[in-house]
């Protein structure tokens, strides 16, 4: 399955999802998908996340608790799901404030080995 | 209640909860409370995540996607949920990777004003 088509099926089954995007943690996407109704701007977004990604990352390897394996981040107006892919590339779901969270953590660790296999 | 109780009552009451700390984003801590089972240096853990922490409460500020309020951070060996109390100060949670995560979020969603309270 293509990158967009696993995306689209990440951000279709998630009550509140508003997009979802696969990045390096160099803040530059390998594709996305956003729903219409995605008023926040998902890439900008995401960009803005990497280089903090890219900081937790470090410092979990400075702690060494084992690897990365997923972020969240909830503000008032919504949440972002972070889940590692491989070493260089990350997976983000943006859901409203009121999206199915568990529902969103679920499916990325579902979806992150087909991205990975999609990756090779 | 005093800090030390409320961090007391919420590592005992979540499931594989290893220690609760709040903390200023400038990575000195109020309080904390770890048990004797915790390994991890939950202080040095929380000192590591502040300055990340303070970097995340930026980057929702740019985003204006609202107040930040819960970050949570998953790597192989350990979570940690953050929750943030007051513009300065947040409290961490740390578990170790069996534990009870969607209880830690809830019981500092429940306490989160308490410390706010204890903070003034």
């Amino acid at each position: 399955m293509e990158f967009k088509a696993i995306l689209k099926m990440l951000v279709q089954q998630c009550n509140g999802a508003l997009g979802g995007v696969i990045m390096g943690y160099d803040g530059i996407a390998i594709d996305e998908y956003l729903t219409d109704t995605a008023g926040l701007d998902v890439q900008t977004l995401a960009i803005e996340y990497a280089s903090v990604l890219k900081e937790i990352k470090r410092t979990v390897g400075v702690l060494r608790t084992g690897e990365l394996e997923e972020v969240s981040i909830i503000s008032q107006q919504c949440s972002v799901i972070v889940r590692g892919v491989s070493d260089d590339f990350f997976v983000a779901l943006v859901l409203t404030a009121d999206g199915n969270f568990g529902k969103g953590r679920y499916l990325l660790k579902r979806e992150a080995p087909k991205l990975r296999e999609a990756l090779q």
